[in-house]
């Protein structure tokens, strides 16, 4: 039996395989009413465990339009989840002869994967918490694809809430990913947390730099540009000086709406967020950008500039459907793709008995009480650093331990560096290893 | 490109058109389950901003009889909405590639019409608050066609709550338009309002008159009854004495509920309404007329009617599946019409920026804050009177403006009367067209 | 016209429909997507009156495999029902022409009768109250002889709550139907309760025996266990010494979830409800046993089980989908069954007016206010014993009334033995019996 194919993240589809599926989705938008036939007798269940009606809606017109069939939870906590069923459990019921693929919304981060680790049809992560969304990033790509025709290699502007936003930070991994290069224009305050910063510099060669962002005007007035070119770290220099890499010409501009929950300070008044208008796009540099948004906005686009050619936001919205739809028809085994797919992670490891790591609180390992099975990854051994299996948050270590030994030592010991990463523990500190049995190593 | 077509409001439909409608609804009526070829790849979205359950199912029923996909978003409000999306931006995205055709519930009047001018698909509207709900009326005129082979002529009693009821008023301009006779014999209090009463007058020339309703029995004796005859306002007074035009026999009864949340009176009990059974449908006048109700009914009729042959109103509701589709399979493309659709409202105009004149707290013009296009409509010149371009309600004129000398005049001064129509802007008072920058016209 | 069929309890298929069912499960379980054909232009209405998402997609997913569509109103009572519409009402618009058979879930213990009185097509009932469920009985009993090849003569334990749960009566009485010996092992202070055995013991000639499950180990040892065999009443005692029956081998256990809201006792910490584990599964008897669940589960079957050969939980629960195909198939008509439908209970008799004498206050009889065909089954003659027509529950009799006579008379009398069924009425005592016009017999 060939191994089950999920989309929890976007990293579970190789670069080739990404780009064979905007070719595809190119062929499905040309005539959406024309493929009824390719998932004849199949069926999805959209399982909502939060409201999200227009990713469902994009979900389920694409199920339709490969002629398949739908089965709706819209709204599953007021049903058997309220009965305290598991997750798991859920997943093993309904991936048995209900559905033949399972596309899953949910609050807690890492709830896909665990999801997929049970389901024995494929699944689709549709959001889960502010983890991951990967066909909303795929949308986005697909639509920078369809407007330049490629993506390497594109400056893209990413303008407004960077802090908080799901969307954003998967956008810009997958940018870096295909080697675009981005600048980040952030409302004041909103910048890019230091986590994403990390990972784009660690997997990307992704090295920031001032960015002298005068001449994109009131987009950029407010805050300081940064300016990131991935895999060419050395290069970039060539372009500084002291007032930062000059942009004089955007191939996209990103737009973000403000985290409104988040965004409200006590005792100020709301709607300082920044605006987009037809004067503020009549800029030179701006002139060819795209402009994008996952929508749905509120007031950071005006408008005024939904007639204005450049404004593709809702023509990426509209792309989601054929997207989707080679997503479907790959999952479920009607679109075969000649590229390899990604190498597995290699680096996941299970988390020994004891206590959960994970500091995130609406982690799914922490929000479900039943049928886990906890692991990390290790994504540094010098800096010994670790995420948790399933939300990715990194996880706090204070002290490492070995299981065999059931010893502990410190983070950053030599003695700690050489445990097998199969017998590794962490502790928050020297009580919980005591807690849990542990001892410190005798010298 | 073709114009989209969409049915907002049953005055999209041509007379021509809603006949030859009929002829196919018939067809479609013969069978249900054999048309399931006529739309098969397309997509219908359900979008219902408060629930309704009946009206949703049979569209719902109508689009997968033609073959069809649905998408539901029963209860729209709880999700991206709530985030503060426009109406205009949910159906840009909608519209764009999820579905071929958007079915919208709205609790706001003039929403449909809102829908429809940014919608890249046809929109039928489903009920817009207490606006239009053009399927239901077009599902009643085709019973009424069905059960007797015309709607010229035929004799209408409209029974009970017929001050309150959209559902009342939309079937009495119909039967207007199409040439029926109308007899209203409502619940005391619950008259027919002085609005519908002048629009039938205007627009149809239909006079009302005192009836004798006495042969009708149990059904008339709390009210006046009134009569109207359309297009033919002289040849009544032929048939008229002092005791009014005497009604002796009737083609159908259509029955109303109480809109119970208006209908309470404090201190008053409940259950005076009035109610028909098997004893007031025996009088003579009544003994080959249908009965029909919109549903759901409550106590207004007996169960005791419920087998009787004259009683219509499960068959009715039923109807409202082949009707329902033609008028899907027509705006889909899929059903040609040879009639000529119906010349287009040229006598609307863009309301000139400042102040929104619409009087209708509910109107959607005020209960959505962002991308409207506000318009009125020009009903009579001589007096001036206007109504608003989306909920269709009279504008209250204190004063009349002109957007070029930015001069305010009195309502009815033959200044006023010679303003262009685009460049009418009206005013409750003196104080608001101040507020506005107009200034009074130098004599 | 043929009658239109329904499944309103187990009982309204045949032992031979039922055996035919399962061939024709099986055939369709083979592959699930092979079958979408079948019903191609047929549409089923899953009219939801409480939330039950399992259910609903499984007869959901059935109906789409068959190539059906479906019409989905999960939440009713937010609707129509909410203005005042009487089910009987609801049913008669769904079943006119939007959908061509009726799946129903509804709180009322009697609403799917209720429902198949007024409906123009084929009434499913998944699910009235805690009365009758038969597709989930159906699924069971599926399972079982997938499992064993047979269902009579297996040996079935029932752990858990025997007093409560719905699933489990209705489970029981099938087996006794169909020839299995029960193996009662109640939860302590959750015995079957007094109406189930006496069923068991009228009906089926089930006598329940003490049974000595020592040798099952933890499962039985917290209550008294007991045995049946249904139609061998005579037979059991041969096996049977001081100790009860020995219970030393089993094809099956049945385990089931406590029923939390009812389980909890004042003052007393939640948890101490049966847990099956690996360890309890080891013992000698329940070596080749299948374990079964009607899902969802809680803690009482343990993680570490799921793997275990013997678990057939989960593919019990997605056999429901090949069984729910055949229901909806042969309702719609598209499958033909050679076995002899039922005989037609007969002692089923009209309610005279006057008062409605279930005591079951969730009864649809009295949730329902309107549109009622009050009747009640004569269960037995001497002693006399009914059950309401909808809910079955027994009927409180103090007094018997003939209402030709208007004389009331004691129960047990010689006259009230005679008293012709369509005449019969039935008091709590004197004061109503005189209440409604009715005087005690003269000698």
């Amino acid at each position: 039996m060939t191994r089950i194919r999920h989309l929890v993240s976007i990293d579970d589809l190789s670069l080739g395989e990404i780009r064979e599926l905007f070719q595809h989705a190119k062929r499905f938008g040309e005539d959406l009413r024309s493929w009824s036939e390719l998932c004849r007798g199949q069926i999805s269940a959209s399982l909502f465990f939060e409201p999200s009606t227009r990713t469902r809606l994009s979900f389920e017109s694409a199920m339709q339009r490969l002629g398949g069939g739908v089965l709706t939870a819209a709204e599953m906590k007021s049903s058997s989840a309220a009965k305290g069923e598991s997750l798991a459990d859920t997943v093993r019921v309904v991936s048995g002869a209900y559905a033949d693929l399972i596309v899953l919304r949910h609050p807690s981060e890492g709830a896909a994967r665990l999801a997929a680790e049970y389901s024995l049809v494929p699944v689709v992560n549709a959001g889960d918490g502010s983890h991951e969304h990967p066909t909303q990033t795929l949308c986005d790509l697909y639509s920078l694809w369809i407007e330049r025709g490629r993506i390497e290699g594109l400056d893209v502007v990413l303008a407004g809430d960077l802090l908080y936003s799901r969307t954003i930070h998967s956008f810009i991994y997958a940018l870096a990913r295909f080697g675009a290069n981005i600048v980040c224009v952030p409302h004041r305050g909103f910048e890019l947390p230091e986590y994403v910063l990390r990972r784009l510099r660690e997997e990307y060669g992704a090295e920031p730099v001032r960015a002298d962002a005068s001449e994109l005007g009131d987009i950029a007035q407010e805050s300081d540009a940064v300016y990131m070119t991935p895999n060419k770290p050395h290069q970039l220099s060539l372009f500084t000086d002291s007032r930062g890499f000059r942009v004089d010409r955007v191939d996209a501009v990103y737009m973000t709406r403000p985290q409104t929950e988040r965004y409200r300070v006590e005792g100020e008044e709301e709607g300082r967020y920044m605006q987009l208008g037809a004067n503020e796009m009549a800029v030179g540099p701006l002139r060819e950008a795209v402009l994008m948004h996952p929508l749905p906005r509120r007031d950071e686009i005006s408008a005024d500039l939904d007639d204005d050619p450049r404004s593709i936001y809702f023509k990426q919205a509209a792309r989601g459907v054929p997207i989707r739809m080679t997503i479907l028809a790959h999952l479920l085994g009607r679109l075969e793709l000649s590229a390899e797919p990604p190498v597995s992670d290699a680096r996941r490891f299970a988390v020994p008995p004891g206590s959960n790591p994970c500091p995130n609180s609406t982690c799914v390992s922490h929000t479900e009480q039943r049928h886990l099975r906890l692991s990390f990854k290790l994504t540094s051994r010098a800096p010994l650093r670790a995420a948790c299996g399933y939300c990715s948050q990194e996880i706090p270590i204070g002290l490492v331990g070995c299981s065999t030994t059931r010893h502990f030592h410190p983070r950053d010991s030599a003695t700690a560096r050489k445990i097998r990463p199969d017998h590794l523990i962490f502790f928050r500190d020297e009580a919980q290893a005591t807690a849990l049995g542990y001892s410190a190593a005798t010298r």
